[in-house]
């Protein structure tokens, strides 16, 4: 097995040509897992839907591709908000079957891929601790899907539904802080698996509320859309063939640019005046950030919880300008709030990097 | 004591030429109460200065014309968001003690105006049921300063404190759910003066959440500059000299032109085939307007609170055509989030009509 | 041929149940003619994709329903902004081969409906006086599919391509624009068709400047999606069985609600009180509106060109509100930006009314 | 003559108390000039008032503290848009007389401050070559006033009336032209003055459309309160007294991280990792930036030109964590739209840097 990542460029949400030019690089039946990481560009508010939009569409590339055995074997990860630098894309993650050509590279401790999922959570679970132990079980399986230990995971995608669809408070959006309340669910539930934290602290009172209760690896994603968890994971296994790297490490705040090269360097990337040397090296680049809860930053006011526009566009602008200057293109993949997937105001930064220029980079 | 209403456009929130002149028609020592009701032209977002800026500038022209005296005898209720067919302009109401000009005027019934101010209302007092009662106690004052008794009031127009300026929650922060809670109390506890809610009902659980709990005469605004709760109290007193007539009424929702026919109807103002004859005899129109929690419409969903554009955007520009097409213009004071100052979905139309074309009109 | 209408609720941009019902209640051989005229819920602005979301949808359930043989016989024209009271919905016109159902109806004039469309559009004419001559053939075409006259024609529904796609100048995001010169072409194209304005005024100077050059009769879209015109077009006909009725007629501006009135009456609905007596008799309203270049309503000054949100968004809650109080339901389609298709700050307003409650409304 | 810089937090536009007590540091009398550098809150946007409030107060605070003579030797440049990592705040920039405890400091190059203002530029003149003509002239008073010739000058800020408050046309709201054409005409009356570009070149067809035109130390506001221009001069001179030493240089684009570390070191900072090692020795830190006009970044595209919100607030928040993450805080002064203020794309960054902590950082 092994896992290729190839990222493709998007003129809109609508927009699949590169996407399936990407998916036929590979024969169906040579797609053990499939995942796909993209970000699109609507506004990223509540009347947005770009990313429902894409997905759609990406499904049905997919489908045409495999049928629906391909697309049981397939998590779609979409996250809308291109914000700053960022350029819309999306990650084609494949984990293959062994072929010939690949059979001499060196089996050593190689990038590995799982994917998990949940049973379609009943309403009246949602944000409930049994909400929270679905998640947990979708990562023990990817992890075992993917070889990996725990210890030896570095980055959990999980992609978890929103608590409710029932109508809005006055003056409350429930969008929002349900899709908040989600993310707690699905980070803690994930830290419970990766050992992160204990299951005894993942009660109801604790979500958004104890922010020093986080996991280290774990990026998580609110999907109207989404009836099930999904759940992708990556780490490094010896024996894995393929010659991609992957390192995580936690950011400080969202200008800890020193983070970010810390994480690219672990995974293998030269660095020069505070840049990576060869781009084409980075096979990818994710990053969770956020603000701290009270907008405080190194000790000094902003804005970002008292503006027009949403804290989580603030902090993918900013952030892209952070990890852009240092990856030296806008070509990653940014997302917003971190809460419970890093200390307050802190972030994630995730880096794969391959011996060489990855295909159609 | 005769109640007079100009009216002044802006060109912006910093221009007070237009309320300048209107105040210096009228000598500041004969001024026995000065009420300035404005709409003021921001983004009504959170990060909109435009209210802050006017009311800075119009406790100015005020001061500059009658000094901190007069200052004490006036109550500034500004309002942002002028959406639609709305222009930005003010009221301007001053009850003024009664000179040789005013004199042979018959008294009868006519508006009449009065204020009340609590104390600064202390931090943890706020948003519970002491702040109720302090608002209570200010819309009683209020109503003693105008000689109106419950029954005669027919609006009572409250400007409150918000409930706290503490950080932001993550993903939501706290000024739209505390402004909410802010014109719970507000309104709850003017309920209580009028006498159409029982004061034992007024609790925190029911703050947002009782909608059937609600005044009928009753305006509400909160505000992040005011320390201390304002009122301005108005209705028809027999005796009171001038020649404005107030009335007002509930609206079912925001399509109901004709609740806002009935209470101009009410107030004295002729209709023809659905308009107001001549409008320039209308002294001041003001409406409270909403949409339900549910953001159902005569059965049909709206987008009103699943939209990038908050609801109360959405309500001012609906009821601005709703109103402004019976009443002929977008002169007039339309202001949104109903919520317990009407049934669920529901609003409050004023009206005050004079003889002839007010003054400057 | 028969011309049936129905209205479908929808739940998002993606949702097509509605649709689905409305199309399967008619075999698909027996659909000469489909137009499917519907508000879609996105933010209307630069990054909204519902509308394209939507339309997609829309072709996959045409196509299942009636191959590409239906898919030939169907325009799409689908509307983002559902802002204030409208509802996100849609109108299903069907223009039936006339079945033994419908044969004892009288031959009376009746609602007809034709459609036309263009070739493909090559860069180097949009927006060009060809471009525009493009837009008249298309009409012409729709007319005689309709089997009317253009003085017997009520409404032209006009979607054209945008101008281009060419990067955006410094400040200036070319979409807009691209979209009111688009609006023009297409509005003054059809003037002509329609024998209102002499082929010669049609100039790419007078798009956008010449105000007072204007259709009375048609309502322009302007897609990015498009690559040719697309023409629907309704009217009265004499011998057309089925039993609607059309009328159309321009508004002064968007308080006039008496404008609404009188096309609603012209179309056969009965009014009481300044409101429509029974809404479910009307099959369709649909009202394109303006605020005037400078912002002016009965010589008060607005913000609609002054304010974070742009102005389409001002006029359709606007008049959501005005249409809406008239209709008594906010199911109904408005649209803004009536340059070209009625005087500066007008707007046209179509009703369609039945004898009795249209099925499924 | 000593220039000496503090920086003050704001609370909000309306505060004034950081101002106020930076400005109580010195007598009225020994302020041979004053320059307030503020970066406001608003949403910038075409209904952001924040700036003019925040301006209105900073003339009260001047005018109370040293009269209308103080105030004529004080020029005002606030800018809107705090995103992402800057907080609201400013720099009070002044250019003191020299006294006792001054006279012992070396009498190196360092930096010099010097203002200029055109008379109040007539409707007709705006926009076109006359225009730029008064801001050539204003810039040459500034280097006069600040002794310094146009090769020692590192920043000239330049700010400048709007072009038109005439009604906007359909679909295109005039401020955002206008600002950019306006901020054409100053950034290259600008240029010519500091000798970079040839008077003969400066004619309104290039003006945002030749975009190699360019200054290289020209930052450009335009506001819509100005009648005049206003001009800040900066750069090191020889015999000046104070410590602080300026340095500036273009950036090649919004992730070039490199330009600012450059430009800091060149003014005395010192580096390591990529990080300012002391930020408390930064005195100032201004960027102007931008993107392409055609939205590309290093070959990728971006969303900058097709999203709701505008390009500018994408480039502020964009590098806001570009220059946050160099200098280690987000109290710097970031503006945004370089047009012929650096190559399509580019921009230019400016640095001060003490010997030492500046006071009240």
């Amino acid at each position: 097995m092994t896992v290729v990542i190839d990222s493709f460029d998007t003129a809109g949400p609508g927009d699949v040509d590169g996407l399936t030019a990407a998916l036929h690089r590979h024969e169906a039946a040579t797609i053990r897992r499939l995942a796909l990481v993209v970000k699109t560009e609507g506004s990223a508010q509540i009347d947005d839907f770009s990313r429902e939009y894409a997905a759609y569409q990406a499904r049905e590339v997919v489908t045409r591709h495999g049928g629906t055995a391909l697309l049981d074997r397939t998590v779609f990860l979409h996250s809308t908000g291109c914000e700053g630098a960022m350029t819309p894309f999306g990650y084609l993650m494949a984990d293959l079957e062994p072929g010939p050509a690949l059979v001499d590279e060196p089996a050593g401790p190689a990038l590995a891929l799982g994917v998990g999922r949940s049973r379609p959570i009943p309403g009246p679970l949602i944000g409930t601790v049994a909400h929270a132990e679905l998640v947990e079980q979708a990562v023990r399986d990817a992890m075992a899907d993917a070889g990996l230990t725990a210890d030896a995971v570095e980055l959990a995608v999980v992609k978890t539904p929103l608590v409710s669809h029932d109508p809005p408070a006055p003056d409350a959006p429930p969008a929002r802080v349900t899709s908040a309340y989600a993310k707690a669910v699905g980070a803690l539930g994930s830290a419970v698996a990766l050992g992160e934290v204990a299951r005894e602290r993942v009660v109801p009172a604790a979500f958004g509320a104890e922010l020093d209760l986080y996991s280290r690896r774990t990026m998580v994603f609110s999907s109207s859309e989404a009836a099930a968890v999904e759940v992708l994971v990556l780490g490094n296994r010896a024996g894995a063939t393929g010659s991609l790297r992957i390192a995580s490490g936690l950011l400080a705040d969202v200008l800890d640019a020193d983070g970010v090269r810390r994480v690219l360097a672990a995974a293998g990337a030269e660095l020069a005046g505070g840049r990576v040397a060869d781009p084409s090296r980075v096979a990818a680049l994710l990053v969770k950030a956020g603000y701290r809860h009270d907008g405080a930053l190194r000790g000094a006011r902003t804005t970002v919880h008292t503006s027009r526009i949403d804290a989580d566009t603030h902090t993918r602008a900013t952030m892209s300008g952070v990890a852009g200057s240092v990856l030296g293109t806008g070509r990653m993949f940014i997302s917003a709030n971190s809460v419970h997937q890093a200390p307050d105001g802190g972030g994630l930064c995730v880096a794969i990097v391959g011996p060489a220029a990855p295909e159609g980079a």
